[in-house]
């Protein structure tokens, strides 16, 4: 989806590391990526974002350990199932949080780190809900409202925060899903008639985003 | 607080019965709501909104069985404490949608429900975040975006709902507070030099908004 085509296009930049964080481990693409650009080192973890904050130190600590230096953090881990109350608002919110929360502890410049930008993926439904999915869309105007509340404070920190804000994108997250109470069983294909853009254009502004790097911006 | 204020002001009105659910009992308090309007019945029982879904359901079952009908949910469940980052988000957000969720199974029209009344408690930081305390302030935010969403399934659902969304309130949450990661650690004290208004005055427009009822308001 989006998160393999952004890192398509990051690695294609003059970059010395991407670290992939993902549930799921996939060999052919981190081989893949590899490929693209064999002056990246690309590495991958496992993780899963609605691990406690104390884990994501932990693994975050072996990360820095082995880079020295991490400049950019995205966060794009996502679900779309309004099934799914806890996790989706564990998936995209607290995880999303907590991530951000651990990261601080090696970038906060009270603390003598060297700052850093966290890229945090919100959603146009955080501004426009689409209110047959008022879970996952509360989700987002949580990470909007989170991430404006970050940027302010990175006179303290150090670290300068902005969300990039995908509209309706062709990612299999969008083919088929279950609307809150089931309230719009066509939700999915409804959504589908609207104008939408393939996860290689949304990747491409993301990246623009990621170069423009403007603290705050939505 | 909010609440308890909240509760003398609805019991003064033509109510036939107040369900007041909350963590801790307090008869003292229960029974001086009685003595306010003995023609009111106020029933208390247990509840924390952190409870899965299935609790909350059975919980509504007993309640539903013994006054046949409820009109009115209040979703008024808080803490404000960027320490507690699941905490802030698990009451603040995810229980009320939680709670939400559970009464729809005796509201919904497309069950032969007969519809209701939710009233979400927001906060003016669900617009304008207090970015000392980003992850309380993206709590709200959600609480926002969910009830709009909902209300706008009105149709679908016969459930209206609407948010009050109190400015800074002297209530015990707004004594001493932490900030995420002591960005600001004296955020409280800086919060109470603006202007604030009592727990009575919100109380009274809290209660003002739902005699208002009008679905989608904020």
């Amino acid at each position: 989806g989006i998160g393999l085509d952004t890192s398509r296009e990051l690695v294609k930049r003059d970059l010395k590391n991407l670290v992939i964080l993902d549930r799921i481990d996939n060999p052919a693409v981190i081989a893949e990526l590899k490929a693209i650009n064999p002056k990246v080192t690309v590495t991958f973890y496992p993780y899963d974002v609605t691990v406690p904050l104390a884990e994501t130190t932990k693994l975050l600590k072996t990360i820095f350990a082995q880079l020295k230096t991490v400049d950019v953090l995205i966060n794009g881990a996502g679900i779309l199932d309004d099934h799914q109350i806890e996790r989706t608002i564990a998936v995209n919110f607290t995880g999303l949080v907590n991530t951000t929360t651990a990261i601080l502890d090696f970038w906060d410049k009270r603390k003598g780190g060297p700052g850093g930008v966290i890229c945090n993926i919100g959603s146009v439904t955080g501004f426009n809900a689409i209110y047959q999915v008022p879970v996952y869309s509360a989700s987002k105007a949580a990470v909007v409202s989170f991430t404006q509340s970050i940027a302010k404070l990175a006179n303290v920190t150090g670290v300068t925060a902005f969300t990039v804000n995908p509209g309706i994108t062709k990612t299999t997250l969008v083919h088929k899903f279950n609307s809150w109470l089931d309230v719009e069983t066509r939700v999915a294909e409804r959504l589908l008639e609207h104008p939408i853009q393939t996860t290689l254009a949304c990747a491409q502004n993301f990246v623009k985003a990621i170069e423009l790097n403007k603290n705050g911006a939505i």
